[in-house]
């Protein structure tokens, strides 16, 4: 069967739909998994893409596909809270293990593409990179934000910690999105659920 | 709040992560969610993209595009199994009026790109639409094969019924997934998998 590598590579990644992340869905029902979180970026991606700072220089495309790949690497390295100090260390050496791992499951030039587009997202310095990076910061500070905000409180989550992690990531790549993180910001923590 | 509006609708597409679809995840610990499977495909796409019929006629932004929003109308209109034939019945009456509401809360030109988006995959006549419907039906065909098929064997679902919604669908994107599907058919109907 000649699509048979693709098929078994399919069928491995079905594992991230087992992944979850540590922020609910929008009903507060249960964490959301990774999968999920894949499948909603690539719809922030598109409907905020006309906010894109400099977005003749950013490809919508390379965007999606990034981040459609780029979490596929929690597969085997988990999940890691952004917020989570301890958990970020190392992160990037388990990440690139788990990125040659599953993307090693494909045939060239296949192989390489994924594997490429996953270490851009990493590295946050193309104008593709940038943009995507924000809208999978973005997301869950959205989600957050318009839910009960469980998994910051939860974590007692801080302002600082959201600045440090967030603010550069977003502004940097629209102001119209940086304007709604610094809108929002001040509403949540003016409603206490992040720490001041 | 220049992007509110966006922020609603994002909100809003969450619920997809609970709608449940009839198959089940490969490693059949539940059934999958449409937002799971949109992603899924989007992947499948990415790597069959090469076996496209014509591929110089098909353009994958488009057809990622497609795919990540053909499923939207299911928040109110719900899945219908493919091989339900009932539930068939005004079906696409039913998905076009939540189209119009769920792309409804977005400005324009994103409201008419997306619904337009979504009719062309229902119509199923441009090399765009054509490619995307074999990948989102190959995708629960390829699970299914590939697992227990519990979703087959609990509808008692026929040879003849997956030929009539399959083979056409796929053999007309690609003569390489054609043959994939010739071959699991015969497997699975071989397995008992499927009614023959």
């Amino acid at each position: 069967m000649k699509i048979s590598k693709e098929i078994e590579f399919i069928i491995a990644v079905d594992a991230l739909k087992n992944v979850n992340r540590r922020n609910y869905n929008a009903d507060d029902s249960r964490r959301e998994n990774t999968a999920e979180h894949s499948w909603q970026i690539i719809i922030l991606a598109q409907i905020l893409y006309p906010y894109a700072k400099n977005k003749e220089n950013v490809d919508l495309l390379r965007v999606i596909r990034m981040l459609s790949i780029h979490d596929l690497v929690e597969i085997e390295a988990g999940d890691t809270f952004l917020f989570d100090e301890v958990g970020m260390i190392g992160k990037f050496e388990r990440e690139k293990k788990s990125a040659q791992n599953i993307f090693g499951k494909l045939n060239e030039p296949l192989r390489s593409d994924f594997y490429n587009l996953w270490l851009e997202f990493e590295e946050e310095s193309t104008p593709d990179a940038i943009f995507a990076c924000a809208i999978d910061r973005i997301m869950p500070f959205i989600l957050n934000s318009k839910t009960s905000g469980k998994s910051w409180t939860e974590a007692g989550v801080t302002e600082k910690q959201i600045r440090n992690m967030l603010e550069n990531a977003i502004t940097r790549a629209s102001d119209e999105m940086g304007e709604a993180f610094r809108l929002l910001l001040d509403e949540n923590i003016f409603n206490g659920k992040v720490a001041p």
